[in-house]
């Protein structure tokens, strides 16, 4: 593999911080490295190889000899940087919800549908975090029968909104301690000692654009089109990795020992499943990693040929960082 | 109401002590309290009206000439003295899982099934208390149309473990904060920062008895003897209160409109649902108190006549020793 000029959209975030990591960490062949960030970050420096890269403010002239773009900024960014992107004759791997349900811009999890990958045209989307953690292990099961229904609830950490969320949190938890009352502005309550049911904007129907998209990018990943889902979203006061618990109704009948050993041997998945020896999965056992945890496996009640699991993962970075640098390794 | 004569079993523990502060702030008419725990908590004592009242061991010779035992200790201890309190004549209201699954044994939320209470043999029992938190909305929808099918993921404060675990999750932040290794005692492992997707013990199907519960006592509760109940049951790291996300079948169609005007009119329900002015259910608006906050009410897309929803409450008051109390009141 030839290497490449690579640029960096939004390389101050928490998830642009995340792939330059996980560019280096993984040896993604580099020629160079641009990081683009708004006029507010730029003059940052941020660590690469031996290297401090100083942080430009992105401008349509960012992206000229540039061959991949990795965007790690807000969908709108996204959509503002696209025309210059193209001009440039760069290809996007684009993290925001953007382009993910356009028809022609692929949604890749390279362990699920990497084939998707080779009919791009210029743009691939990187998946919702929660939706690559959750299915990572549901295309396991979707290998052995197709998934009519899902329940989830998820488990969401602050960090999923951003760089800020951290910080807001462990301020909040500083000001509790010295009785102070703390203070919210990256969410709309204070998180520490709380639960928020509220990521993402509300649409009419009741749900929120992000409860949305694991029913809309698993039709699309999973190429279950008329695939139902309910989710619930809701923010916890913990810094790291994204939890998932699933119910789902397959349209075969499928053993747990069927699926133990698809998970068991699947790329990516850890099944951590043991019970009564405290083993499961859990955010602090997977924060900083690329590994899903999936475990509590057990026979649903309430939906015919149905199952429950809990998936446990990195939003940061196989729910971010690291699947994109996968999608790029892909290409 | 004539005064009576009151034990409080497993009075020094989390759900003991907020019996006493219920039965005080309820003036629930009482003409001696009698506080009982194991030895090693005697002696200590307990404010109640005007006076301390000093701690003393339980043993059979407690429940002399009492007539109403309120159990705040666990399913062994309850058993242990359950002779000894028929014995003395006295009626027990019992908060813990030993005698709810029992055919003569009501199991009561004086919001949903007050009258079963009537049949009672000498002890009735409190229900789980996200059982409670949950069925006090479903019971509404219940009266519309029975249900068919529910999945519920909980979010479980630490205190649901008792008093120990609120002190290990504030123990565990401040080793944190100090860069010391956090320890973990009351829970299999360190909460802080954490989810722990375990509580109770395991069964051989994977459940956990807490997961359990929300069947077997919803059944019994809501008169729906074939009610089929997915549980996945999640410990995070907050001090307070309890919250489940519902999905659930009805037999026949509800609209949400029906749903939400029988939710508002609920007694003990607080309907929180604007969410585009940020409001919904959470759990510091309804920490110390005995209202269940329900909102996110949407359709399910995933269960033919379904609805999601989220209820949050307290677990300690309205999950348990407010329930207790306005059993007594009952009676």
């Amino acid at each position: 593999m030839r290497a490449l000029r690579v640029a960096v959209l939004g390389a101050t975030g928490a998830v642009g911080r995340e792939m330059i990591k996980m560019i280096e960490a993984r040896a993604f062949p580099v020629r160079c490295l641009r990081c683009l960030a708004s006029a507010k970050s730029a003059g940052t420096t941020l660590p690469f190889l031996d290297e401090n890269i100083t942080v430009q403010e992105a401008t349509d002239a960012s992206f000229r000899e540039i061959d991949l773009v990795f965007g790690a900024a807000s969908a709108d960014v996204s959509r503002r940087f696209l025309p210059a992107i193209r001009n440039a004759g760069a290809v996007f791997i684009d993290n925001s919800s953007a382009f993910r349900l356009e028809a022609d811009v692929p949604l890749v999890i390279p362990e699920i549908n990497p084939e998707d990958a080779r009919a791009h045209r210029g743009v691939l989307a990187n998946p919702n975090c929660s939706t690559i953690i959750a299915l990572i292990a549901v295309a396991q099961i979707r290998r052995l029968s197709p998934i009519v229904r899902m329940v989830a609830a998820t488990y969401q950490a602050v960090s999923g909104a951003g760089a800020g969320g951290t910080a807001e949190l462990l301020a909040q938890i500083e000001a509790i301690r010295l009785g102070e009352t703390p203070v919210a502005s990256a969410f709309p309550h204070p998180i520490a000692y709380n639960l928020i049911p509220h990521i993402g904007n509300f649409l009419g129907s009741g749900d929120t654009t992000e409860e949305m998209k694991m029913q809309q990018e698993g039709r699309k990943i999973l190429h279950l089109p008329e695939l139902l889902v309910d989710c619930t979203c809701v923010r916890v006061p913990i810094p790291r990795a994204h939890t998932v618990a699933l119910t789902l109704e397959t349209e075969s009948f499928l053993s747990l020992e069927q699926i133990r050993a698809a998970l068991a041997a699947a790329p990516g998945v850890q099944l951590r499943d043991d019970p009564k020896a405290n083993v499961y999965p859990m955010p602090i056992s997977v924060s900083h990693g690329d590994i899903v945890e999936v475990g509590r496996l057990r026979r649903s009640r309430a939906l015919s040929s149905g199952v429950s699991l809990l998936c446990c993962g990195d939003q940061l970075r196989k729910g971010a960082a690291t699947n994109a640098v996968q999608i790029a390794e892909l290409l």
